[in-house]
């Protein structure tokens, strides 16, 4: 069976013990215990704390959001500062404890969740010397794609894996329409700059005349941006026209491929084999053959 | 079989003599019969009276569109105000008569139409004090969810379930779908906040700029705000990109949702059974039956 | 079999004989040749006829929109205003040849091609007296609709079908989620009517808000009114959200409508059966019983 | 059987040895080797020629636009105009040396990408005598359709003739959709012309209206030209809908051609023959052969 191929491309769920064996999990004492609460999901604790965790996630994301705002940030900038302060302590706590009952720190420090960890309070931090960079500690939200991770483990699994796969294998195709976008719209941004292109048009230069075409083969239409002329406005409109047609590919390329791996999971390859008369496809809960009779031997499947 | 699960997926449809146990019919006299008019629409009355309902909410809602536009307001003031008056206290009677007609009237007032019947007349009471809510009068369009019920008696039912059930069995891959977007949406103004934001920018909060990237990805593109510096347009054309090609995802997980339910509800059910043991669901062309071995009898189907 | 019903959606396409029967075809001489150039496309000279109909209806198109554009009608505004008499008497002689030539000519003068007809001749006559009609000379676009009676006597008559029984079968559905959508933005228009209306806002009126709320919730996004206010902002984001996410609703409707179609369109229900053995679903072209080898009598099919 | 239309349908990859019998090889010698190298991408040699002529494309495309963007062209503008006539110069050497090294230089003058060859050097050398036409450089972009050639020859074969055979194969749909929606726009925009247009309006011509027509169609919403009247509105508002909801159509032709074509190609050629009569493609549970009703020998599948 070829099929094979196909269930292969469904990323394996990274489990619990994967994670201990890798990062190394201690043997005893307290940091095993911390081990267990901070990295393993399936106790009480680990449950709890991942719960709050991306609680205070969450928290000190919309904390960032309101400091930025002026109004608010007038009124309450002291009390949003010290709770901002406050997160970045405990998260840097956290990074500390994570990095220390492992067994291996350098090498959870270089793992993606390492790096998301460390990227979520170094800004804080580095706002001490360039300001501007403080409202990155929204980075944080990052840390929440462990809520994937901790839902994966309930139910997410096969939802997951059925979009991932969906993408995966079409993602040869999604790259090759991708190209083609990529070509249309530079050819046409640099069509629209010879035509629209002048001192005091919006068309100053291509990679805005790009940024245009983007805007209208996406359907987006800002509108800081407009064709003036005839000729600009006709070739414009192919444009939009083309862009509004070519969504049905990639929704054709995900949803056949979708519905594919649909009938592929809902009927698995049946090979049983009748011994007697050689008749194949029985269900697998017969006993007898459905076509000469012969006592079929009992298997356990799977 | 597994089947069964995906048909319970379907929401049952309610109905009329659920509403009667529910709420208590009255046995008898003017009671009952002004239930039977107003909650049932099997009958000749209930029917008239439904759809004389559902012509009244539709005026009263154009009446207070219409009543809104400055010009319309200044001319016909008067005898919309007098409609809309009118609509309100008929509305207030048939509330008034509801809750009476039935057993248990706090169950109904309790209930989701019984909500939405008082939300429907309380806007022009209120404006009484806070003239701004006079508009909230459109709330009685949600007394229009009663035609779905109505119309669901009919024909709708299939074309309901089918499409709920898809939406209801997508629920879980629309939820990662729609965290996922929320994440990149937050991710893509926080950055554009730094590089385009500034004393006079419309990037003025972090906030503000989400809501830009939204309408980036969901290709709306109002245009009121829009990136200045090549750098902010540069990720722009990534987010538009992105929002645009991922459209197919969900339209993906609905479509093969859908074509799925649709082939199982096609596919006639199995009813061949074995004389002998009376298993069911024989394949069609079987000799012998699976599970005793017993030989079937000949048989033409259809 | 349950399939006729389906069979039936598609709608029957009208052959030129239904059209003689209908408007009546002359027995023989004139009248009778210019029925059949005029209505009959099988003939090589009603072929000509249609083809140089066709060519007229787009070259008037042309002229009137060329003649709407200050620069070009400033210049020849002559030629233009001369060509369109031309076209429009010409038509005009086609259209009483058309009444004069069919036994019943008020039937053709009722029919939806014989307004058409009439409606393409109209606009220039009543510019006379109401000039700003001129323009509506485009109707005459709708005469162009021939084009696809001509094209589907060819090769058109399956595509043509299957898109329609595709709409058709889904009407029901398409039908709920245009009430749910038309629901969801007036109830959204007056909520941002009531968030950001004000003597100087945008949003002046309840329709004046809808049509803010349609350009959300399709993605159009034009722009010229926007939301000003945090919460008017917040609220379109999730009408924003809502409406791309909703657009996958009737892509599933038609997409897995289609897709039943195909599948249903390519397996005709094959009903052959054995007379000896009784085994059905034998292949169409099969002479012996694939099961028990008797000889089969032959039959045409269809 | 009627499968092998639609797998004609695929169009056929275009193989080297095409290429070379049909521009004429050269027998030996330095122009051979040429050849080889050039035109086939087989060889080491090949290769590494076709992957440093993306490169270079690449590079020269990036050169052009960077030159488009003032700032930059003030401070670099000397070197990027040497590197533009550095890769002028180098595809003006490679287009000859094309011409040179095969048997029929004519041919390949005249082909697909003989001609893209020739519009990738000419706008430089035009933009001596008319510098506007300096940006259409950027044609070059279209001899990257050369990439596709060259990964097509690899794994892309499947993916491209999937998506180019499901877009054939439904071109008639696609261009029946096409003239409703043409129709459409130029008939809502002539009625928005007659509705709106003015001195003052910016909905100034037909064509113009038209082009509005199309922004709200597909869905894009620049908002440089919007309806200010009532009933201009309650047209766009309409055309919106329509526009959002009628991008079902295309998505859907397209999806249910690819999920037709998934499910024709992942179905097996049935393979079965009649050992007497030699008939193929009997079913697999057949017993004797359907054609002279021989008895067939078992045989276990897979």
């Amino acid at each position: 069976m070829k099929k094979q191929e196909q269930e292969n491309v469904a990323p394996r769920p990274i489990s619990r013990s994967d994670v201990a064996a890798y990062f190394g999990k201690p043997e005893s004492g307290f940091r095993d215990r911390l081990f267990v609460i901070i990295f393993e999901a399936e106790t009480r604790a680990g449950r709890r704390f991942d719960f709050s965790l991306i609680a205070a996630i969450l928290l000190s994301v919309v904390v960032v959001m309101l400091d930025s705002v002026s109004g608010i940030n007038y009124r309450y900038g002291g009390i949003l500062n010290a709770l901002e302060w406050f997160f970045t302590v405990a998260f840097t706590i956290e990074y500390i404890a994570r990095l220390w009952c492992v067994k291996h720190p350098l090498r959870y420090a270089r793992s993606f969740f390492g790096i998301v960890d460390l990227l979520a309070i170094l800004p804080t931090y580095a706002a001490f010397f360039i300001p501007e960079l403080h409202a990155l500690v929204d980075l944080r939200l990052l840390r929440l794609l462990r809520m994937f991770r901790l839902l994966k483990l309930t139910a997410y699994v096969e939802e997951y894996s059925v979009l991932g796969s969906a993408i995966m294998a079409s993602r040869r195709k999604i790259l090759i329409f991708l190209s083609v976008v990529a070509i249309v719209v530079i050819l046409n941004g640099t069509l629209l700059y010879v035509i629209e292109g002048g001192p005091h048009s919006p068309f100053s230069s291509i990679p805005t005349s790009v940024y245009f075409a983007i805007t209208a083969v996406t359907t987006v239409g800002f509108g800081d941006i407009t064709p003036q002329t005839d000729l600009g406005r006709a070739i414009t409109s192919v444009t939009m026209l083309v862009g509004w047609s070519i969504l049905a590919v990639p929704t054709g390329i995900i949803t056949s491929e979708m519905t594919a791996q649909r009938f592929a999971m809902k009927r698995p390859p049946n090979t049983r084999t009748c011994p007697v008369c050689l008749t194949t496809g029985l269900e697998e809960n017969a006993r007898f053959c459905r076509n000469c009779g012969a006592k079929l031997p009992l298997f356990a499947r799977d």
